[in-house]
């Protein structure tokens, strides 16, 4: 198992990649290696091993990156250049915690995509109250996606869910603005049609409030609603805790309550933290592509390695292949 | 003034309707109504005045019926013939806590649209954090929504802004997933070129997650992403409140702690509930029609009244007609 990291991508990089990427060559004594940047940075932070190899690259893409462009300028950067490590198949798959849309960018221009998917499509797995987590797909890989990518993407879902999480017949469903079957607009009905006459676990619309009850595993949106109810989701929950927060300190009385309640209070928020379902897998292309989250520490992105190592062995790429036949 | 009332929708109808009734007749004495209903149930609720008709009506519509086909069948609901009162001139506006999509049906079918509006559009005012409120539109009214919807929205939402909220040059924002011009699907972008060379005071795209901060006076958005972001707004409160819930009531330490902080909680609860706001609007039809939120007690049905007032007494529908003209 060969794995191409971009040691440069993220917030706290290139330590917490390093410490993420130690942690998972311990954990599994079968993975090799290739970190792509600043070998001055990484050297200090890595015993000298023969299944870890650092390639020195002399550029990074930054979150402030335009991606397109960025990706075809920056050819000496640390994504571009894992990538190009996966197309000439000295890795299997690769990680990185850097720039979205460019290392979308990356994965569309230079991994490739797999014959018969017409867009990638960006699938983090969200938190649910239970704990559980459900996989939702498109997040913003594609904005103006027709009926026949979300059906794709509901194929690419199920293998994912089915072979990685490994959940039995995956409950695929659609999000929409209500439960009944002509609820939406024209892509979600003409896609709950398509989806009605496939062979997948299709369980009809499902409705954003229900979502966080894990109302399916498998959710399959257009890439500008995924984004749009992600941000929402995202910030609903930030305000209500920061407001939370400024109730709990605004007098003695509450801040007495607040110091019986902080580490529960604690816990709930990170029962909506998915950084701890690992990184948001871009499906569609020829070989594992993973975000890890920008923010991800070593343990976020040891979990990130971890996904790109089941995907690999698991030939998800290649079922996901085989399953665009059928769609 | 004389306005036209559902004494039959909502969930607490016909009592709570008809407490706000009163509650608005003992506060405006040019207030005249006309309070479509069983008058076996609504009488007992009121005393005789001259200033207060009560219509008899011998159907309703529920909130199970499919909307376009009750406005068509149940001719002697209550919703239809109050909004049968507008037309003919018996009443200047009407108010519903009934059954939406059915009143957009009404509002399309029997008020009729102003000349100049493609599609109506429905028109709350939502909660931020700051109390303030913002209005957002459409919430779903029309689905499939083309750029010059859009604009129309942008129009008609900022002279309510104006005209109702007070608000002098209302900031209107395009809801989007990135705030940058360029981000966004083809209806956003499209839209974006379209708000920039408008005379309005357009601020460029907001994003999902800034809408409780207040950062827009007027919204605009296609209904079928609205919908979705309200609900997805609306269910992860609900879900937090609850998982806050469950956490405060998990051991003797956090039940003391949740004793404390039990009123604080609640009016943080108050900040987020969009009733206080009064209703919805109906924009782009020939007078006024405003939805009561379903669950509306007497209070906010009162409130309802008053924005159906200030909209007829601010002439708010023949200023949205002329608007078309620049638009």
């Amino acid at each position: 198992m060969r794995l191409a990291i971009d040691a440069m991508g993220g917030d706290h990089a290139p330590k917490e990649i390093v410490l993420g990427v130690k942690k998972a060559l311990e954990e599994w004594s079968d993975l090799h290696v290739l970190l792509f940047g600043d070998e001055t940075q990484i050297r200090p932070l890595l015993e000298e091993s023969d299944r870890v190899k650092i390639v020195h690259t002399t550029e990074y893409i930054s979150s402030e990156d335009e991606p397109v462009r960025a990706v075809r300028r920056k050819k000496d950067s640390s994504m571009v250049k894992m990538a190009q490590a996966v197309t000439s198949g000295e890795a299997d798959a690769c990680v990185s915690a850097g720039n979205t849309g460019a290392l979308m960018a990356a994965g569309l221009f230079v991994v490739g995509r797999l014959e018969g998917v017409d867009r990638p499509a960006l699938a983090p797995t969200l938190p649910t109250l239970d704990g559980k987590g459900f996989l939702m797909l498109d997040l913003g890989a594609n904005v103006d996606a027709k009926p026949e990518h979300l059906l794709q993407y509901a194929y690419m879902g199920s293998i994912y869910a089915e072979q990685v999480r490994g959940i039995q017949q995956p409950r695929v469903g659609l999000l929409n603005i209500g439960t009944e079957e002509k609820k939406g607009n024209e892509l979600t009905k003409d896609t709950h049609k398509l989806l009605s006459s496939s062979s997948l676990n299709f369980i009809g619309n499902v409705e954003s409030r229900d979502l966080l009850n894990g109302v399916a595993d498998v959710v399959v949106t257009d890439g500008f609603t995924g984004n749009m109810v992600l941000k929402t989701i995202e910030g609903t929950a930030l305000s209500i805790f920061s407001m939370l927060k400024e109730t709990l300190m605004s007098s003695m009385k509450t801040k007495l309550a607040a110091g019986f309640i902080k580490s529960d209070l604690k816990s709930l928020k990170d029962k909506l933290d998915y950084t701890e379902y690992g990184g948001a897998g871009l499906f569609g292309l020829k070989a594992p592509v993973i975000k890890a989250h920008g923010s991800s520490n070593a343990n976020a992105f040891y979990n990130a390695i971890r996904q790109a190592r089941t995907m690999v062995s698991q030939n998800v790429c290649t079922r996901m292949e085989e399953s665009m036949k059928d769609s």
